[in-house]
């Protein structure tokens, strides 16, 4: 027999996705979604070798055509009425902090490809799963959860190939959390105002305490705080930041 | 020996204030603070007949000197040197839905005087003692919340007597996170976007699944996860609904 | 035979009421009202002697008895049957930038009583004015103006004295928006989110350029503008800032 | 002898983008870019016929190639050292509003390349046309506006389509309104919230009074307010809707 409610994580290559894949592992299987293989190897191992169970599989958020393959590989590996209980779009495109006329169109291509068209995608192909959660009659209402930024809410000077798609992607959360929040899913947008702790960061902020940055552990239980919440309290977006930044 | 660490809840007339009493009584004596014995007694009787403790005093949120004798009650009850671990805010003023120039100006005022002066009134009071709470190292960040409402966000026609009193104190709840977080203290803002299923709206949506409502103790829930995250990860507002209301 | 439509302003006291004030006494007789005569005399004098027409009457706009007076004594010298065709919200409680817990009641109290209550009765005492505005077929929809600052959409560390009134007044002038605009009444909030340049604020900014500061008759350009917008386009908010500040 | 400042409008084919390059007619020779010349045609004949200059530029503004060709042609036309005076960007990607699960990538992402990378593509090929007509010292902050909808700042259930890339754009006019601003170039968003008067929306709200709808000559009148406004006094957003309108 095969496990019949998952989590989805795609983006798992920072931090963020591994902690969020490792606290939802405790309770379900997880597949996680990365261009590459070194992206979900070591954090697949981490789960399976802890008692949990993870999968990786190779897809790319902004190619429709590779997300349905990852959604067959979930059903041959799942069964074919699988449901997911989470899912949750940690990926971003690429961007480029100078001046508007310096950024070549193709940055901000790939940057809509990932944040706002990746949005879109990776939603049109769990949402089937998500409502297969709710007919599964899944503990906690199924959840559709996607990471924002600072770039989310705040659209700076030299920052708008991050926020185009940023805000792209805030628009889809709002837009699905209204349609989808009657037929039982929870959609929420978490907007995450700072640098997060991963070993990406380590040189940032040293000047700064260490409570300076995002914890990426805090991060997936804020993320499992959402997923657990009840049909009568459905919270659509959370901000997220240290206590000592400066604003 | 006396509690060092206690949680403060103004506005308990209601079930929501109740709820957050009885969540927050797990780990703390509670304080509960209303304008008439009659909105606290069976709270805290209920709370010390389960083995929490809690008391009552008798106090109006718009009335500095009044507030002040509260103060001074709690340290009387739990020593001089009392931290809160907690403080929470579920006061209203009292408003008109109809025509602007058919609400008198003392609905305005009455309404202003709640919502915002005493949002105010009761922050001096318990900044203190929160900053007191960092200093006795609080388990979990002291945390002040204040409950808004979809009126907070939205000042809709023939709605201000409510609206220009919530825009205000989500104002200083925003002054305040950015203030006193670098200091420890956890400040947030519930915006309650619906109806809460309580006594009073027993009778409300009746032609609406039992969903509609949202739960006083889900939001008790919420402002719990509120009170536990860590310092590295402090979310200042969210927004709770029903996942079947319609937009 | 007396003038039928008229322009109030109320707060002339700084150089952007004289110049919202002049702005449109092109078209209309002004009133001016200010708690103290030297708040208006000389503005009313210039106008006087450039061919216009103004009056200024004290007022304080937190007293509902002062308005009504002013408004007894607008129609004393306008007729029983005047209209207004404008009325501009340009008052502002004192405030105070330190820390919240060194700030005293009273400054809170004071502030919202001007910038929330102010607005409020403000509002009730002028709108029977503007709806007699559309009875008379003013050429413009009558118009609602409020003067709006940073304060009124940003809740900084420190400004909650100021912040908690200015939100309350935006509320205000949103509800009314929706309430009136569909009788004939076009109701505006305008952020001003930078230094005015005026007498008062002559040594301020002086290490940048001259355009570091907005043109006060700029803004009165601006309400201009937006009393002349017909009912099928109306603005409810715009901001204003200079090109060269920093954000 | 060749004109050195110009008005760009990108979008013509609906009532709108004819009304505001009539408009800027009165003042500067227009550039009207569509896709098809049916669309521009009849506008620059007229306002050829009525004593200004348009011309017509058959131009793509999803596809970077297009829009280099048409710089190349107005470099032609007006000389090599042309500045502009204003840019507008009135297209729209389209879309569809069903459920999403029901909407075909395609849709999305032809409304993403029209409405995100549209405006970013348009706004690389004029700014340098904007920054010399800051050199060219024109009359008027050279300006740089985008046309929005009630869907840039709302993302309605079964919107996405439509909203996604609506609020790419607006992220676009912030970020560039905070990098061009201190340059001297006026970048702004205008919100139109409501049906416009076109021929092609003839047939809606029959049941409305005629001002239900906003005037597209309104809103050419407002691009040609937010144009004059002087380096002291910029807004970056205005809201446009009809007085008559329900919330």
């Amino acid at each position: 027999m095969t496990s019949r409610l998952i989590t989805i994580v795609a983006g798992v290559g920072g931090g963020t996705g591994a902690s969020i894949a490792r606290k939802f592992s405790a309770k379900y299987p997880v597949v996680l979604l990365a261009r590459k293989p070194e992206n979900y190897e070591s954090i697949a191992a981490d789960i399976n070798a802890s008692g949990g169970k993870a999968i990786g599989i190779s897809a790319d958020v902004s190619d429709a055509a590779s997300l349905q393959r990852a959604v067959e590989a979930i059903k041959q590996e799942f069964g074919a009425d699988v449901g997911a209980a989470a899912a949750i779009f940690n990926a971003s495109g690429g961007f480029m902090r100078k001046p508007f006329l310096d950024v070549s169109p193709d940055v901000f291509q790939s940057s809509l490809n990932v944040s706002a068209m990746g949005g879109i995608l990776f939603s049109q192909s769990v949402l089937p799963l998500l409502l297969k959660g709710v007919e599964l009659k899944s503990e906690h209402p199924p959840s559709l959860i996607f990471t924002g930024a600072t770039a989310s809410v705040k659209s700076s000077a030299q920052m708008s190939s991050f926020s185009t798609g940023k805000w792209a992607l805030r628009a889809l959360s709002q837009s699905l959390a209204r349609e989808f929040g009657p037929q039982g899913v929870h959609v929420a947008h978490a907007v995450i105002d700072g640098v997060i702790d991963t070993p990406r960061t380590k040189e940032w902020l040293k000047d700064m305490p260490a409570e300076a940055k995002l914890s990426a552990d805090g991060i997936a239980n804020d993320y499992w705080w959402l997923h657990t919440q009840p049909k009568t309290n459905f919270t659509w977006e959370i901000d997220l930041r240290p206590a000592v930044e400066k604003w």
